[in-house]
């Protein structure tokens, strides 16, 4: 397509799909929001106000049946992710579809066939912590051979507040996906089991879950911990660090300047995901955007989305036997 | 002029010429590079050659009498941006011109004295720190009232080595020139005194500088120090201190991932100031472009050019004499 | 007593022995060390030469009813710990037993019975952590409420290379333990299961350790991570934090100057457990006798002892079967 | 005189004073305070009962002829050091006099004179900077070569609060004169010059201090920036930066947990110097103590109380002048 400018029609323009559409109407070199859809007709339309005269789509497939969308972005809810994943692989059109790629591990395997069939990739992952430069810094660490070989993973993601009081299968499929993500991508093995452990918001609801951790054993023997507050009460954060053979990485807090009042020293923490992945989410959408005028995926993969559903049906089970569980995945095709 | 894509002629494409060109061509929104123009015309040559089809002009005047450069940008050798400056205001072109504005106090005067001719904003000068996250952080918080009043600005301005060594005059014109302009901007009164110390690179040469700073007085009483570290030899940094009634902030360091290995916790700094500033000069570039489709001045004006070589003045005044130099500056005309 | 001087006698005159020593002699007010005893003869020799006139006891017996020794230190070899400690309090004196306590549960409880039978608190554990201002000052936020209720307590424990390559279940009973009574002291609630992970030392020996993690949880549903490296080629770590219902709490690094110097900021870790801890040490040994002085028991007690030996005893189980262990635990006697 | 116990008689019973005589009963080894005297009688009596049983002395004189005192600690009035300071040099006997030695430089040189005619160094003065760890680290970092040699100094000296008001050469004399000592003890040449500037507490009274700062120039070439804040608002700090030929070297910080909490990473600062420099203070006693017996006066000594006072005369004098001024002093006795 050369560096023809993107036409992208957006699915779901609820939080983060306006958060996308304003990234790449305001944000995001050679790309252009040209139709919007939403179950919520009145909100699309707000969204498409912003757009300097993009269209509003009645149907999921209008949009992507438009001649004029080159590209989909589905930010929808979770449970439609790999039904329009779907439909956009077989019109051919290259889709970044938001966490989680589905709501269980079989419809990710619709996708991955789907994809499979066109014998190439055109979905992306919404894993955008792949983009945050504190992520990336680690990564280069550890990948130029800082610290030798890793042999443990561990990680700190940290909400705010609840937005609702949420159960150990939603935190799992919906946060600490994030997390199961990160330690695929960083670490260099795949994970082969997972342990649960959670503390719950309400003694009354023992599903329910403020604070929860996954222990990983990876393939080459590495482990991992990845830890969940759901209510911190002080702010969001997302640390990781890597212990290796010779050292041990751990990324840049979020810059704050140091203000010396009251008898301390403070910083400021990130009041939340939006702000703290500002800059990742529009480096995602050029990304995104540079990759489609250049003919070739490079973001997280279906597969990658795929697979950390298949680590977190592990973990809901590990939550439910209150005993590590093994990851039970297909072999991995060739094309990822 | 709405926001229609502002066509740039970028003056000078050396090293920082080419990071404008470059962040204008690829980083910027609404914005492109259509005329190049360089004494050595081979770099503007090069340079052009990455920027989609811009052409190379012969000379100064026809890159800014071509009807196709909606504004121009200067990076020139220093001597020449005065003159540069005042004919692009002449020829009514928005202009962002590198730091500093002018060689002497009188040239930077006839840059003044153009734009107050025209009755309106057509200059920017390139102190581009005003755009850096970590300063933007202090300068909130302060002017929030996070400490109460300004009472003492401290600054440390550290290069990694020495491209070649330095005289005095040089060291203030070119380089603590920025961080008079950061002290003027972060403290709300103007400077009235400087004082200069230094320590020469070579003992041989009493003018060379290694090492300087300038002890500033603010009109309403506060105090500044501004130091300057030409051959730091570990890298490039740039910080900021306040002191206020009732606090003290410091601006963040660059974020780096901690480094656990052989016996100590190692954090990297930036190694120049192109690294340390690149996300500075996009958004400098941007907002730049903003401000002329939305016809509003907003970045560091000619005045702030003017008066950083006024301080400068004083200061070159105060390492000849040995002694604190009061400012002689022309009122502020109601423009800025 | 009042605060008359204190004679002690040390048993056990090798690395940590020698260290009680010379704090005894020389860093401790009211404490005098008048007896040794090594079953290297020559070595206790050496020690009681820098020990103005101590003398040399040729039995462990002959050391305990010495009646010039007022209180024992006990720092011989693990497996005879038990015993000896047994022998002081049934001779009345004092005794500070390095960690652990036993090398079994049922060694444990012999020591528990036998200060039982003389109705008071005779024996400390040397779990000097409870001694260290990083940790201390970590537990006094958290007891003074400054993050509510304590939800999880994680810790790293880093070492800086095999002395010589351990198997799992010594990690846990030599090293993990001080984590161990760090998380059993911090949390108010105690310890229910364990799970454990570890990374090979050895692909070969499966049983060795390098890395471990205890996962821990706690009576009122709060959780625990104990985290173990024995050969992370940097250095000498411990740390601990505590999430509550309304924050963070993090042990403050140990403090080192930061050098700037080749590209980055750079900090000292502490090499070793002796230089980390030097100052615990000493405030272990000056409490204990001043807890003498005093007549009343205030350190890390016998149940102290026993109870953590519970913990890595459940973890051994776990590091079997993989799979989390309960603890069993007899109740509480009233004198703890 | 070996290592018998070193008697001391304490003058002066205020803060300081009562924190010297707590010290030297109870936190170092090998001393007893056996007389105290202040102009006070009742505060002496006071902190007396906490010295089982020392002696209140009715005169300054008297203390320093009991023969049952072998060293004496003085902790009266600025006003009154030199006197007292010269007595126990005449009477022969070992004295740690707190900060300033003296008022004037001509009373600095009388003890000088007096010192100098016993042909033995006798006296040390209270400048415990030299034993805190954070000052000490930075210093062996130094002068082990880490950064080449030292080309600039510069130090940030805050107090919480006013306890009243003082002028510019009451913080000279009084609280930069640590900062001065500090300096000289770290920087390998003499003070040649200094320069001032301040900020005044109240704009009725200018000779007020809130901010003040000297600038230094030594006799090497190397300059520093000392800077005081009376009235932070914020805490007590003491900071020291050194940037050399190839580095840059910061003390640590005090160490403190970080407290994540409501928006923010919060560390506390130390609320006052008795706090900051407690274990200075301890350390600077016992190593006096350890002098003593060992016959060798060690600590800054009676030049190093004169220097100060000659920077802090040079200092004075330029708050007057509003220029740089010269250092005049006499020239080192080989003593020192």
């Amino acid at each position: 397509m050369g560096s023809e400018t993107i036409n992208v029609g957006v699915i779901g323009t609820g939080a983060i799909g306006g958060i996308h559409a304003e990234n790449l109407m305001r944000r995001t070199i050679g790309a252009k929001v040209v139709a919007l859809m939403d179950i919520d007709r009145e909100r699309a339309e707000a969204v498409a106000a912003a757009c300097d005269g993009a269209r509003v789509s009645h149907e999921v497939s209008d949009l992507i049946a438009d001649p004029d969308v080159d590209a989909v972005l589905v930010a929808s809810t979770d449970a439609s992710h790999a039904e329009i994943t779907i439909a956009c692989i077989e019109a051919g059109k290259p889709v970044l579809c938001e966490k989680p790629l589905a709501t269980t591990v079989a419809d990710a395997e619709r996708v991955l066939r789907a994809e499979l069939a066109t014998g190439r990739r055109l979905a992306q992952v919404g894993f955008m912590r792949e983009y945050d430069q504190a992520h990336k810094d680690l990564y280069d660490l550890l990948r130029g051979g800082a610290i030798g070989a890793a042999l443990k993973i561990r990680s700190l993601h940290v909400n705010p507040r609840f937005v609702r009081e949420l159960t150990i299968d939603s935190v799992i499929t919906n946060s600490l996906i994030h997390d199961i993500h990160s330690a695929r991508w960083i670490m260099p093995s795949e994970v082969e089991s997972a342990y649960v452990q959670w503390v719950p918001a309400d003694q009354a609801r023992p599903r329910s879950a403020r604070l929860a951790d996954i222990q990983l054993v990876f393939a080459d023997g590495a482990i991992g911990s990845l830890e969940y507050n759901g209510d911190s009460g002080y702010g969001y954060e997302v640390k990781v660090e890597v212990t290796g053979e010779t050292g041990l990485i751990s990324t840049a807090d979020h810059p704050s300047p140091a203000l010396r009042h009251s008898g301390s020293v403070t910083r400021a923490i990130t009041p939340n995901w939006p702000q703290r992945f500002a800059q990742a989410y529009i480096d995602e959408a050029q990304d995104w955007i540079n990759a489609i005028q250049g003919n070739e995926a490079t973001g997280p993969s279906a597969w990658d989305g795929y697979m950390s559903l298949v680590v977190a049906d592990a973990s809901i089970r590990s939550a439910n036997t209150g005993r590590p569980e093994r990851i039970v995945a297909s072999e991995k095709p060739p094309l990822y």
